[in-house]
């Protein structure tokens, strides 16, 4: 079972461990008093990814981090620290969530995302929705201002019409390069070549200073989909779960195989039941219950371990916590963390 | 812990073992070489249900058993014989799923089914579908015909009219009963007290002769669903799973804690890691982690016991197996079985 290693920054000491990559992580320190992680989606991501780019992701990552560190160490509740990350990952257009969602069949996009509050097992999701810029708010206010857990559709729009959220035309989601993806997924179709899978969800899990866990997915799904289909980033079990007693989880991948196995709940599972840490648990699912490529997950332990596991080339991620943990990674090896302070 | 007893019949048995309520359940025999449980709901139901109404419902039970034992005597698979059971309980108007549905707030009809085979694990869904007589069949189709493991909405109507499956108009899921309950619910809405919870879920759990096992459920929702609300029947790993390594179950109940505990899938996961049978997975799950009324389940292991378990007043359920057991029941003591050569 091979683990994907994310190392500790500074750079020096992330470039001679690079070249042991059998490396064994360092011991961790004491528990640290809150933590966050962040996906920007597993995939397919080439090593020549062009510098201007990897440093862009890197970059949108590390701001991230930052805006989570200033949040947790002030003592801001884990929920809302989720929810304050995710929606700047919907704004950023690298991101397959909010603006730079992959477009449907039709030339459209549909957006799901899920939230969950470890504390009190609270929460909120929505799927295919169309004209809510931050469809991770929705699903928060699905889980604090309505009597369930999951809207859907025109459904969904007519809540988020109750709630006052801000709507944005459909085209507001447009990016040069999802309409680039729709076209080579159109023109496999013709040629009837498997299409090929883009994963770029965005997901966050936070332990705050309370010591409350939670989690959070938001995604644009996957390019040319049809038929109202639903992927796992809504499903809360899923794509996304969170429970202070064991650990918080966020997926990224091929949906219907993290529906399939539920992934995230089979997680929190083999916490409470088998005895795992989450490193453990997210290993065993990503290397052994699911396929190779299917995807990845970040997941936070109860004392603030941060685990990563994916079986695909890449996962955009990072991590940070208070004991000075601050990284960014895309491949297995970590990255120099760009520079934040100004964002 | 209470738990619930169903009864072996005969009747005479029975009837002995109803005045000892605390009774255990008789020893069970050999494993059954294919065995099926069915269920049409949790709820209040009252105990002074008029007699011919609980006649209609017990014999709908026992009609279901029949075909079932029918089937699965001649070898079947699972997940065909679930199908089968589903199809003809959407058909009956007692039970809120296909004919008989409930209303939403806008006085029409959105269904949710989902299917799942232990074999492979695969599983299909939709949720919100208006014109499909049999959204437990479209279900299955989503499963065998699409990549996908849950469509929504317009998208899966779309789905059904390239699948060319039987579609009827809105209207033709109204039962004059339904209607009164809506009726009911909107008089609740304007002098503001809580709504009556109506559980009518319709679900099967089989193992087979090959040693598989499946499960399925479809449901109407709640009566006054509005938004586009999703509740657990549609959602792999919530109120349906199958598995067979573990356990197959169907949930009925209130669908948002179905979601937010992961019950089905759940009950999988005590199964395999922490060692306990389905009836104590689901008692454990039903009476400890769920609050008293959320609703029930029914539950099948890969050696053929049956678990029932609910914390409402009654459910509609029924067993039969290889070994002989034939078995209807609504509140905890078992009833007699009706005639049932002639369905």
């Amino acid at each position: 079972m091979r683990r994907p290693l994310v190392l500790s920054l500074p750079l020096a000491f992330a470039a001679a461990l690079a070249l042991a990559p059998d490396a064994v992580r360092p011991a961790e320190g004491p528990r640290p008093a809150w933590a966050l992680a962040v996906h920007g989606g597993a995939g397919v991501v080439a090593r020549d990814l062009p510098e201007a780019k990897k440093q862009a992701y890197l970059g949108a990552l590390a701001a991230a981090l930052a805006d989570g560190r200033e949040r947790l160490a002030r003592g801001d509740r884990a929920v809302e620290v989720v929810e304050a990350i995710l929606l700047r990952l919907e704004d950023e257009p690298l991101f397959n969530a909010g603006r730079g969602a992959v477009f449907t069949a039709e030339g459209r996009h549909e957006l799901d995302a899920s939230i969950m509050d470890g504390a009190n097992l609270a929460c909120g999701a929505v799927t295919g929705v169309t004209t809510v810029r931050h469809p991770i708010s929705l699903a928060r206010l699905v889980m604090e201002k309505s009597p369930h857990v999951l809207l859907a559709g025109a459904g969904a729009e007519l809540f988020a019409g109750e709630m006052g959220v801000e709507r944005v035309p459909n085209e507001w989601f447009d990016t040069p390069e999802r309409r680039e993806q729709l076209d080579q997924w159109r023109q496999r179709q013709i040629e009837k070549k498997p299409a090929a899978k883009e994963h770029g969800t965005v997901g966050a899990v936070a332990l705050d200073r309370a010591g409350h866990l939670a989690a959070a997915t938001s995604t644009g799904g996957t390019t040319g989909k049809r038929w109202g289909r639903v992927g796992d980033s809504p499903i809360v079990g899923a794509g996304t779960y969170a429970d202070d007693r064991t650990v918080a989880v966020s997926c990224t991948g091929s949906g219907e195989e993290f529906i399939r196995h539920g992934v995230a709940r089979e997680l929190a599972a083999l916490v409470a039941h088998a005895g795992k840490t989450p490193q453990q648990a997210a290993d065993l699912l990503i290397h052994d219950t699911l396929k190779p490529g299917d995807g990845g997950l970040i997941a936070l332990g109860r004392d603030g371990a941060i685990a990563f596991s994916f079986s695909t080339r890449g996962m955009y991620r990072g991590a940070v916590d208070a004991n000075g943990r601050f990284e960014v990674a895309i491949w297995e090896a970590p990255e120099a963390a760009p520079e934040v302070g100004g964002r």
